[in-house]
């Protein structure tokens, strides 16, 4: 049950109806909009009498009884869309921001050459794995720390923000620097790192796991809101499917329930959805036209010889048309990149 | 295996090296371009020294080994863009088609009314179901006969070719005057229907099952073809997965694999994909943008009332709005709707 | 809605009862059983008042409200376990029959030798495909016509009823001699084919879609029994998954759903589920133990050399060896081979 | 690449003939088996000539390329089945292994009136989660330490080892007297997870994940093996389908490929798999017939109030007739309970 405010309410009384609601076993959830505040109960409501709560409430303008077991994130508690900030890069509803990067970083020539290019081409947030889930004990398992401080070296050399997948909470510190964190698809439902990274001031990209629905990947999305970090980003990546001749088959339908369901904002992602290069600008296409966010795409300088997922990276050229074509196509949309 | 021919090669000498191969066991298929013409072979070719038939025979160009095992339907055999025009409506690259109506044809007022109203929105084609398929027997199964012939009044009322679906090869007779002949998600593999429109003169819409990969799509196609019908319109409408919040998941990287891989039409309908109404036009828009040749919409005059799939049926305002929003995109794409 | 009759009503009352339901717009289903007789009416039963109707009639001993959409096949509206019978075998709740033979019947040497083999081993039922659903249009479509009248010989050679896949119903003629109509995985939904087999008097094994929901089924053998003909064998053989190192995954689970909510014999294609020899006996061993009321395995004198799906067939030593195993737990299961 | 070495070969031979490989960059596996030792390599092993090496070395049997990407879990590598030992109770090949307990700790009462219940019935092991896994923040998340304490009364209470689901690394200390950490559905490729239990000295219990492949559960297995841990029970629970009657749809095919491909345990979960209770009981049949080594079985002494799960868990009277029928048919089976 969502109890929405009205305007200008002073914050103590806000305060008072919020504890008289906890000392009556009930957790809360304040939302604060540019338009409305709002007070989201959490637990067995089916006893209250709303209508009698707006009736004698003198600061209750009306109240709405939700039905998803999605709170924080339900655009019912939060109308607005949630705009994040970070190094100056706005991601939400309005914008259509472009992250790029390799999917490994490999050393620093690499990564300063990819970031400094990526920028150029328009790119407002650069991303890089140091820590890697591979199938595979035998795989490369990514530079791990010292690929985190290679990463930083190009942040500074290129000025954009990064963005890097951790891999659980023991590596928290390690990520200071780190101006998003991600939550890689297999690691959707590690609640325990959920729990972790929702304590952390800093925007999380939560990226849906292959054989997550929609509402788990909201529910997800509440552990962040719930343990406190209001800063959430959802990535749609594809889902597994009987179908084998893309890596994972993207679903693009998700990304409009998602803005639909929710005030957060919704990326896409897809190189991994594909797993192939040359769908990666048609499919960027779509993913504007249908009204995501933004983009995360793999790209590096020498997609044949990266030390992974190379045969779905952009070269840099490639990256670079295909944002020359994608800023033509924000203007209809009314987005900026 | 493919050869491709010299350029203004006499067509009994094509004649006369088809009729050698058939007389060597092959099957043939001859594939006439606008740059140029092409004979594929059908059977078991790894004995054939390539080589040495492109430099003795005078009217090869060049031969290439053909490893998937479409081949009618394969860019490879047919370089050219099939471009298939019916009642002065063409479909294929270059164009973006829509084709609107009812999920059922209900009475004559209705279907005419509908036939008006989308075609002054932009629709090229009408749709409307007479047989349909329902998982119930206890379901309202459409009008069948009368329905087409409703159909077919409408098409003349309106002046919009139309497209109905047949449930089987005994109805041929009854689809004479229909336009486009649609095989449905569920007959994509009714391996005799595929045949029996084969020998059709007509186009033929053939949708994707549930659970059929892109290559038994492709396969499906080539059934038709080898029969002798090279007018095949391939429908990306959505593969079922686990996702329970739409119908379906509409698999829209199937639409960039269609074209990269053959050289028939391929257009999306988003209305069966996910089966809400809301969805409809963000996707129709991706569609769009990802590069397919047009939208197969379900569109109702008070979806609140229909027989069936009324929940995930524009409206006419809605489907005008749409066809607006499109119309502007489409000078982008470079498509003529 | 259904009512379930006091014993020994006579008949002309239960006419009455149903042509005094009929009059009021319901279609109704008679089933009728060993212990209880219960008529189905079939439409929107919502303003019926049950209790009245019980209260009142003199035939009714009471009524039950049907939640699901499968009403004949529904064991609320048909308690008894249905048996069916076919050249003096049974199939049903109580038996484990086995139907054995190849993918295709290739030559007469070959089917009768499998024939009198798989007899001898304890198969009941010979199966043998004549026409054959193939994704490409360039595989062997199986011998046809030609097919079906080896098949017939093997029949009487080896005293076996035989089970064949119906493609269309067109072929409807063709199958007078045969004794199971098998309706492949693909026709699951074909529904004008299902209700022309339903106006048959003979058995129809109707096989899963790939995609299809147990729930399908149901509604597919609905098609069948509401068109007229009781006699519907349902077989699970697999359903499309991620997984790619079995064909299919077999939903074993399906089956006790099935017969949970059905009353109709429940069968087990292990061969197509898996697509691979060495898991057909554990699985067949998994069918009897679950529940199933027989398998159909594909078998074949010389698999390496058969001319479709070798690699999913038993020879014939196998499956003698796997018989000899089945019948020995068969009496635990307390189920008659 | 493995190379099986001859009877009774001395350790330092063996040592020498490691290090040799790994002076030339190659990880080595060595497996230790009843029969035979074997040593496998690691690395990229193209540019190897097998059989120089085994016509030169004085240790070496023979050799055999490994084409799988899984080497110590690969039965090619290590031929014996695993048997794993663990409070005297074993898991593997020749036994019949039953997990039972509830899905959470709830209290001391219960848990150990659960485990005395189950012991009485014949399970050898008792399950009970303390750390749950659960989709929304605002469930039940189990008890955590204090639930791990009170099931470890129950383990002195009943003397059964027991087992539980660790959540992330950083609990491991809390797993002392566990005697079996349990790897969720969920982190199946929590690949740090993985490597941390993997250098542990107690069984691991790796549960398929949802969308994961059988190839992935042995790569994951591989993770913990090649990390140090010999000692990993594979457990197939159900992967997400379409299908929407079951919770999951249990793949028992898993099973037998689990078993022919490595050397590891098997057991399955039916209680996940379908989320019904009354699919439990046939479903524990054909897991024990298709070849499996155990069961891990939600068991609650009163099922309708349990804090989770309850749908799908069998009560105390349920459970020891489960494991009466299954006692029974394990003589045939050739398996120990």
């Amino acid at each position: 049950m969502v109890f929405i405010l009205k305007p200008k309410v002073e914050q103590d009384k806000i305060n008072a109806f919020i504890s008289a609601w906890e000392s009556r076993g009930f957790s809360t959830i304040l939302s604060v909009g540019t338009e409305h505040t709002a007070v989201c109960l959490i637990g067995n409501t089916s006893g209250i009498d709303m209508d009698y709560v707006v009736q004698t409430s003198e600061i209750v303008e009306y109240g709405r009884r939700i039905t998803e077991r999605y709170k924080a994130v339900n655009r019912t508690v939060h109308s607005d869309d949630t705009i994040i900030t970070v190094g100056g890069v706005s991601i939400g509803e309005g914008f259509f921001t472009v992250m790029a990067g390799p999917c490994s970083v490999e050393n620093e020539e690499q990564i300063v050459r990819i970031a400094r290019s990526v920028k150029e081409s328009g790119a407002r947030i650069l991303r890089g794995g140091a820590f890697k889930p591979r199938t595979s004990p035998y795989d490369f398992q990514g530079l791990g720390e010292q690929g985190l401080s290679l990463l930083l070296k190009a942040k500074k050399a290129a000025g954009l923000p990064v963005v890097s997948e951790i891999m659980n909470q023991t590596q928290i510190p390690l990520f200071e620097d780190v101006d998003i964190i991600q939550i890689g698809a297999r690691n959707m439902q590690n609640f325990d790192l959920l729990k972790a990274v929702g304590q952390m001031k800093k925007p999380v990209l939560l990226k849906r796991g292959l054989a997550n629905s929609v509402e788990e990947l909201l529910m997800s999305a509440e552990y962040v809101m719930s343990s406190g970090n209001d800063q959430v980003i959802l990535c749609e990546r594809g889902i597994r499917t009987f179908e084998t001749m893309t890596r994972n088959t993207l679903d693009i339908s998700a990304v409009v329930l998602l803005k639909q369901k929710s005030h957060l904002p919704v990326i896409v992602d897809p190189s991994h959805a594909t797993g192939i290069r040359s769908l990666v600008a048609p499919l960027s296409r779509a993913v504007l036209a249908v009204g995501a966010d933004g983009l995360l795409i793999e790209t590096h300088n020498d997609p044949a010889n990266a030390l992974c997922d190379g045969g779905q990276s952009l070269d840099l050229n490639q990256f670079e048309q295909l944002m020359s074509d994608l800023r033509k196509r924000a203007v209809i949309e009314n987005k900026r990149m």
